[in-house]
């Protein structure tokens, strides 16, 4: 009830500061009988890792990931899964000057409105390295999905700044360390990034996720919509400012007889949609595309005002992402495949085992 | 669980379909000791209502709201509020076509894939119209926001298909149907509506929703934070296919040093982060802002198929909105209204009656 | 949150006061395809409703109820189901002096210091006019238990003031006023309620609650195990004092050679633990056993506080159960029903439809 | 959702299996700015741990618990509390006996049902070894509720099998390894367990739990009555079969003058309702009781069947309590505390910081 769970039937629940002992998670609600090991979530959790590349925090964290529950001979038995990553990087930096200061675009000053106190120590839990226990609670959710529904998500980076990506080539997103899905693309985004860097700023960016093989009938009427469960758990990412579904913000120009996707006996003739009408699946992909400010970790130098209400110049010189988007696939992945379980065992609940075969009308065109 | 209630403190339960006997709803954990009566949600309810302008639907509904319970003596009680509105305007209209047709983009084919029946009259449970019931518990959110925390929450139309509204006059939103902020744009706007209507055609629109007079410290970390519950109230909403917070995509090419939002002592220089720092209020105002799809519902045939999958040509000849994004003002602010009250009566919780005043320093300057 | 819903999956909201407008619930998660119509709740409110023998209250409400949504062509949607009850007797009485006294042993004293004001006609909230909801949303999850599942949910008075009912007659429960099911007894309570009305006095009683065809593995581990929600389900029935599941209290002084419950390939050979084994249920019968206290309404005057403190003799001499007992088996029958249905959705969404057959081990023989 | 998680403000989810590496929790919301060190939880562990006495199991297990997250410079920060303990005396024992066999009275039988896999190594997560975690979060709950509002939650032994306890001593309650509060009684209940162990055989207990200094006002109405919560709290501890709320069953036999508590302006005359009406505490000590049935892990030979269904004779040779009521003491208290917390809470969001005194009228006079 407060805020660090996330799902009704498939439900994460995590813990952990930037800097404290450790990170975790209970993941509740998974299915007995899943086949289930460590180097399942490890895979997830190396995406994301920071210190991958030059473009990302060097900060070193194996995330090494322990199951201390839930699992037993290599299959979930419907219990409760306890999820451990120990913090061993957290540097015995000096904290005293940021401890009074809150640094512009951080949760600092908000934390000490709602709390009166916060640890103040690489933003405590604001922090985005919270993410990390996103990413492995959202592993046993692809696995799942993959394994039992064939359902597949994934994602990439669509934007960086100025640069538009416009090839999706699926093969090549895992190829480089910014989630690229084009190769001929490449070479720009490492020079836009090392400019980035001299110059000591940062940058936004944009990201796609696409669900496939998701059966048609998931969802829920009104308040619960696929959608809007989507929104939520995409929304609750750091640093994300918009989320669109299908057609996003290009509904808005469009006519009702552009943007409504028409029906043949072959399938769906466009995707607008998104894959989801009325809340609720319609068998075509779910595509979800979300906006991610740039950091506001800089090296530049922003006026601010310490926790007496003097001025101050904030300078931040720790180890910090100059782009969080590029880190942030693996996580929307990991949010979309979180509320797609939880939506698919709320149908089960409905509906029980009804066929949820996807016929060759569900294939249909997509966006992408 | 069913997805049909909201608020986790401030909760609002929703039931009926478009052509069923009545809608309801039922409120609960509104505090005890505020004064309530029929009229005040009346008035909000007067604004979503049909068939005000010859730009909405024609469908004749007082949408008369009686409060069956919870108040007494003119006071909540802090037990349940019961809300009723009961269907007038339900024609005994020929529904032996749509009953076997999938609309396109309408949430007939998915329902039916969900549900295995589904309401086929005027969409049942998926028509807008059972937003009339979020008005109604929105406005008993929007009042004691107003009335306890000074907390005003508003909106406007800031783009109707290609018109984008760019001057924003609180003073003109309700001296028009559009809920435009320009009154210089309205003839543009009859105009284009006409164009549409004798068209057949329908089209999206954008929706600003803005809270003033919110105290920093509302929301929470992580999964629940203010902005990722705002965009699930939004995206909730019927035909939103994207929400922004703030200066939402138009982070994605915003360098660093231009989001971050600097501090002085006397207040932030911008609000790009609409408001909400690391999921919790600033003090700033919040920004939102909706994308809607053109409605589905057109005169001008499409192609689609019907629930034995021969094709077929849809035309729909009901009483519809050509743009939904019209009636849509009320709705987003009430759902911003029903979250924002939520997450204050969260805090309390958490934190008691804590000081929630607004120094100085919070005003600072917004966007719009 | 405020504590007027009840159920993870099958959610029932109630709300309405005893002197209000009116009563209703939703119930939000009934699966689609159940066919309901009115007739179905009536018949089982029939059974609690006042005034059907002299040994009640005298107040005269048919509780007829309206189903607003959710039902289509006499078939649930899976959409909410709407239900109201109006009131209609509720008496111009002047309350001016009730209005400021604390009765003893009612909620009076606890409302007025949890919310500051209350509703004080004939109770307000707390009186148990409410259960009429819960008996109808009760009537629901019953008939989807029998008709899908074949599990029976019945109850009886075992128990009114000290004349234990020793022998069970299922066939009589319903040919008496008492739900008593030895009709050799009920001479003997007849007498003992005229005996009580002429002094002006009320008692207490016993009501056991059985489930028979409940198929093994229903339940939770740790906190939401069945015999926990049915606890809650029970106790929060008003006037319950105590909850015994199995041989209850009698536990105590078992050994545990005598409580423990044999099984042999013919099924178990006791049933102490009331069917349920580790929070799930075994396919034993489950039973239930409940206290209800005798209610506080008497003509006989007490010692107690007005809201200034002062000393008052309160006497209540309006239309009252001397027994609340009496009426509560419907009620007790209801809330058994919908923890169980909603057992069975939460059993459904994390296994799937597991073959629930109940082979012939789990018959056993029970304590009834 | 599934059942691991308890509190809808102050929300505890557990996670462990009796076998497995760790057992865990996270504790959600608890308000920011409580002092709080490992030390504060251990003091009640100790209490619980197994081996402290020869009534006990003889499993050696420290039960040291680890604070991972939400507590900085020695005080709550208000996110979440991660704690853990790791399993230290998992014997590796044969289990390929007990593999296939269900054990009487166990969850082995309903657990194969539920989940069709099970982890069988000393019950897995149906193991008590799960409630070192509640009392660990208890803890934090009783520091609160003493720190801040000065109420005491405690409990005691009121019954062993056959022996009564009648006289309360609290002082006596830690000084000896039953919780008894009757010093004299102690050899008798030293001769009691001797003999039983000898014979191999098990017992049933009553535990009663008490709080006092509770303001009135906390609970809610209709469904979460601050009753119906401890009830469904203390009736999902292991082997709790039957729960009472003030003069509990007692009640059937009582006229409504005889139960109801009469007021004075010098407080309560009695305490028949233990403290809550209408679900709401009356500011007078919260009364509790409970029956726990005597552990099932017998020497003496009981009839049963394996997976196969088989005839088999179980014998239980492992390390087990005799009496699982001696330990239970601990357990109780903590989830009373959680629910008195989780109310307070609820009551705080509705009401804010409502001065909640406790006048000289709360006093009155208890059945203790």
């Amino acid at each position: 009830m407060s805020g660090n769970s996330f799902g009704k039937l498939f439900t994460v629940t995590t813990f952990g500061e930037s800097h404290g002992q450790a990170l975790g998670a209970i993941v509740d609600g998974c299915p007995p009988g899943l086949s289930l090991t460590e180097a399942d979530l490890q895979q997830d959790l190396d995406l994301r890792k920071p210190g991958t590349s030059r473009h990302t925090t060097q900060r070193r964290e194996p995330d090494e990931v322990r199951i201390l529950s839930g699992v037993f001979e290599g299959r979930t038995t419907g219990t409760p899964i306890g999820l451990l990553i120990e913090n061993t990087d957290q540097r015995s930096k000096d904290y005293s000057k940021i401890k009074d200061q809150f640094r512009p675009a951080h949760a600092d000053y908000t934390y000490m409105h709602k709390y009166g106190v916060r640890d103040y120590r690489g933003g405590g839990r604001s922090s985005a390295r919270e993410t990390a226990m996103r990413v492995a609670a959202g592993a046993i959710a692809r696995k799942f999905l993959q394994e039992r529904l064939g359902i597949r998500v994934r994602g990439y980076l669509s934007q960086l700044g100025p640069i538009v990506i416009d090839r999706l080539d699926w093969s090549q997103v895992h190829q480089n360390p910014f989630f690229c899905p084009d190769a001929d693309r490449l070479q720009e985004l490492e020079d836009y990034m090392d400019d980035l860097r001299k110059e000591g700023n940062s940058i936004g960016a944009r990201i796609n996720v696409v669900a496939e093989g998701v059966p048609p009938g998931l969802g829920e009427p009104v308040f619960d919509r696929l959608d809007a469960d989507l929104a939520h758990a995409l929304m609750s990412i750091n640093a994300v400012k918009g989320v669109e579904i299908g057609a996003g913000f290009g509904s808005v120009t469009q006519k009702g007889t552009e943007h409504r996707d028409e029906l043949t006996p072959d399938g769906f003739l466009s995707n607008n949609a998104g894959g989801v009408l009325g809340g609720i699946s319609s068998g075509q992909p779910i595509l979800a595309s979300i906006a991610l400010k740039p950091t506001s970790s800089l090296r530049l130098p922003g006026q601010s005002i310490d926790v007496h209400g003097n001025p101050v110049e904030v300078v931040t010189t720790g180890r910090h992402d100059p782009c969080v988007g590029i880190r942030a696939t693996p996580i929307a992945e990991a949010m979309m495949a979180i509320v797609l379980m939880d939506h698919y065992l709320r149908h089960r609940a409905q509906n029980g085992d009804v066929q949820i075969d996807t016929p060759d009308i569900e294939k249909g065109r997509s966006r992408d």
